[in-house]
């Protein structure tokens, strides 16, 4: 079995999320309750064409591009303008709105290597030539990790793993499979399939994010809570760093000192290029149960949540919206005035063999019930697994209408949630109220832990034609109050760039220390995403 | 709440297991099988008394007791002979046989902080000093993490943490408790038992191991496969290095860059000293189901346990002993010669509410059977569960009584299940032919994983009067073979001094040059614990 090269994957959006083919207007549904909501919002003007955009950094010099396509070939190395704005950022709505702007940022070269051998001889070139590496999966970040910063060096390689994707082993005997770094979760999906298998994580992301970028990024998906987070998936990795090539997981369980696969998991691409990823995979569940819920207000719902942790009976998907998320959600499944628009809404999944799936749920729906929940209808849950990956479409629809929608994340432990909750919202609330701009606040529980939470924002408002400024600021205050309240500053967005600045306030100095010492050693020149993780706060 | 000093908690034998009231001598039956299996073996000659005892390591100077008694007080620096041999080494069976050495090493002093500012101090004094500190929390270790090794520095401080013990913190909400560092096992079910609460960590060295020794070398424990091993119970740790304290695990969920606690679990005292540890706990199981099964041999007795992990039913305890382990683990309780001396015997425990555990109790036994099991009597698990602890007693009555008895454990996938095992035993094999010892080797598999297990190995051997240095080529050879064949340096005993030599083999040169520079950066000075973990191959 070896990789199968997917050089020509298909591209998102520059400047968007998603399939092209599949962008869409804002629905009628919403549109009336934007009104009701934020009022009138002026459309926003349209964006610059791709081919309008000027782009403020030069492509790399013709001896780096050279000594680029001497390790990949002179086509696997990209200085188009389309292909480099193509990699000038990820899919959060700042990176949207500054993909509107008429100048931008982008990396001097886009480079595709096809073997782990290239890309350690890449990173060779790049440090001997004093250029900076951005490694590039599916490009879905959202917290700035695929800013084009160069940091102290001359120029920005964007290393796109798209060709060091698909399946490179398989067991059905230990449940197990190694993937290319670069391979999509749906690739990953499809391959799996055929042997009857599943990997099972379902982030916001899925149709586009790959292996690899999960793994940096310490991903969480809509299954965690029954398969663990992708952390929870990886069993071994391969990573090249500037000066040496780590196989980590040799196997399960070892004591052999710290686990080296989870110093990896998380940093961001800071210390190397995750180049390949071992993953424990399960056979498709036989039964999948769906149920959904209503609790009468936030805290029952997550009493209710709590305990099923607790419990341990494992539903693979458990979530609860709160009051203004259930009352938009129903309203876009078309249900606005219905008795249901009361209350919070929880999803529910047990997957796995039929009798032991339904003993699971019978033990959960008992708990539930015990904590005040109600069943509902079942086409909610159903509702919610049709149109769980369409969101991004919807943000995208949003900004084109002027409206801002933004989402972010955090966790506590269930004791502090609700203080957590009622902090965040008060510094968003105060924000948009300080930028004079109408806003709704929804926020669901995504992911649970015994010992607690996350808690899962999104915001819209009417934030005028040009938010950017206003919702840095907004976010800033909003991540300062998230780190006052004993939250964390990201649950599974990540880092990046944009959270870099509170990392410190909760890993502590010496934590930043040890994080800067394994970077220095690993990459003593420091070419790795200068940008990311451990950068200094970025002025804008 | 605060912490509750336990100045002085019962200590192990000197030169031995365990509560020196219960050991005890050979059991009739088990004189009768050595017989059998070893022929005559000629008693062992008596360690010296303690007393008489000649430490080759003198006090540590005047100047250097002063400035440690003014950071903990001069009742707590201790260098009497007795306290000093006490924390001469840990409990594994080279341990026992150098403590009957007329003359041997030992710590420079024992000093006992009493609060996490007080270890700080210490380690500045020590740093100031030039004197290496040795993290002691029970002494059970069985891998030389407890040698009392001054590295390049003048002397040896043993750091004992009894006076870090107690409850420190407890929300039955979150369902988590923090506790001192070196509160024991036993003590922290008490504590949690009062509550409702359980922890659930059970290895062999429960009734004397601590929190803190469980964390710092990624302990596993007979309930592993349903609570997860010790690494998965630690929500939160605080670390005290020399160059700064971190308090690590903020909430469940992070994302915010590598997971920092990982970093510590398994450091094995090299970074620095934890002083506090948080876990999740779980009430008190309503119903704790005890099963036993006999497989016709390993290889269906090992397939059955595989579907079970990956069908996730979720056991607490799953274990299968090979043929030979069967026969003798009958034999101690009474039935040799019966029937089910043949095969192989497997013991497995479902806990939970009543309903639940049933519910997966059955899923489990259905898949037993598929894989060939037959139920067998309960009063085998029962006895199990009953004599589980015992153990290293009996080690010390086989060692008195002339025979060779030690243990060591590894891992691998499950398709590299057998042919691990099978390297194993071979080396093993060769080495004692090779040593002209009569032996009998045993083998269960202690820990399953969904895509893997341990195998764990207990020799018994006629290895002579002085059995050490065989051992130890013997050892080497044999874990020169667990590296060729795929499997781990150690399971959960962890890497210490024994393990050292081979971890660059398991993890790679990157993998040990980053373990080394955290080391470097937390602890620039090198004082903790230099003999462990990253040090060089000893020469005894």
């Amino acid at each position: 079995m070896s990789t199968q090269p997917q050089d020509e994957r298909l591209d998102m959006r520059w400047d968007g999320w998603g399939d092209p083919a599949r962008a869409h207007g804002l629905p009628g549904g919403v549109k009336l309750l934007l009104g009701a909501v934020l009022g009138r919002v002026p459309k926003a003007p349209p964006g610059p064409d791709l081919a309008d955009v000027r782009i403020s950094t030069p492509p790399l010099p013709d001896p780096d591009l050279a000594a680029l396509a001497g390790v990949v070939g002179a086509e696997h190395v990209r200085t188009g303008h389309d292909v480099r704005l193509l990699h000038a950022g990820g899919k959060s709505t700042p990176d949207l709105l500054r993909r509107r702007q008429t100048e931008q940022a982008a990396p001097g070269a886009v480079v595709l290597p096809g073997t782990d051998d290239e890309v350690a001889a890449v990173l060779a070139v790049a440090g001997e030539r004093g250029l900076a590496v951005v490694p590039f999966g599916g490009g879905t970040a959202v917290t700035g990790g695929l800013e084009p910063d160069a940091g102290p060096h001359r120029g920005v390689v964007s290393l796109d793993l798209r060709r060091l994707s698909g399946l490179i082993a398989f067991d059905d005997v230990d449940q197990e499979a190694t993937f290319g770094a670069g391979t999509t979760a749906p690739a990953a999906e499809a391959v799996l399939g055929e042997r009857g298998f599943e990997l099972g994580h379902f982030p916001q992301s899925f149709e586009f994010a790959t292996l690899g970028g999960f793994a940096a990024l310490r991903s969480s998906g809509q299954s965690s809570a029954g398969h663990g987070r992708f952390d929870a998936m990886v069993t071994g990795l391969r990573v090249v760093t500037p000066t040496g090539t780590l196989d980590l997981g040799r196997a399960p369980g070892s004591a052999a000192g710290p686990d080296l696969v989870r110093w990896f998991l998380g940093s961001e691409g800071t210390f190397g290029v995750i180049t390949r990823v071992r993953v424990r995979v399960h056979p498709v569940p036989e039964a999948r149960l769906f149920d959904a819920w209503t609790f009468g207000g936030f805290a029952a719902g997550a009493d209710g949540l709590r305990r099923v942790a607790q419990l341990g009976t494992g539903p693979t998907v458990i979530r609860l919206s709160d009051e203004a998320e259930t009352a938009v959600s129903l309203a876009q499944v078309g249900s606005i005035g219905r008795a249901l628009t009361k209350g919070c809404s929880a999803v529910v999944v047990h997957e796995g063999p039929a009798d032991l799936a339904a003993a699971r749920r019978a033990a959960t729906s008992r708990v539930l019930q015990e904590a005040g929940g109600v069943p509902a209808a079942p086409r909610l849950a159903a509702a919610w697994d049709h149109g769980r990956f369409k969101a991004p479409y919807l943000r995208d629809a949003l900004l084109a209408h002027g409206v801002f929608c933004e989402t972010l994340e955090t966790a506590t432990t269930w004791s502090n949630l609700r203080a957590l909750k009622a902090s965040v919202t008060s510094a968003l609330t105060q924000g948009f109220d300080g930028a004079d701009a109408r806003h709704r606040i929804l926020c669901h529980v995504s992911h649970v832990y015994p010992t607690g939470a996350s808690l899962y924002f999104t915001v819209i408002a009417g934030l005028g034609p040009e938010p950017l400024d206003a919702w840095l600021r907004i976010k800033a205050r909003t991540n300062d109050a998230i780190m006052a309240a004993g939250g964390m500053i990201t649950h599974h967005h990540g880092v990046g760039t944009d959270h870099a600045p509170w990392l410190e306030q909760e890993i502590g100095p010496a934590g930043v220390r040890m994080l800067r010492a394994v970077r220095a050693e690993l990459d003593p020149a420091g070419i790795m995403n200068p940008g990311a993780l451990l950068a200094p706060a970025r002025v804008r």
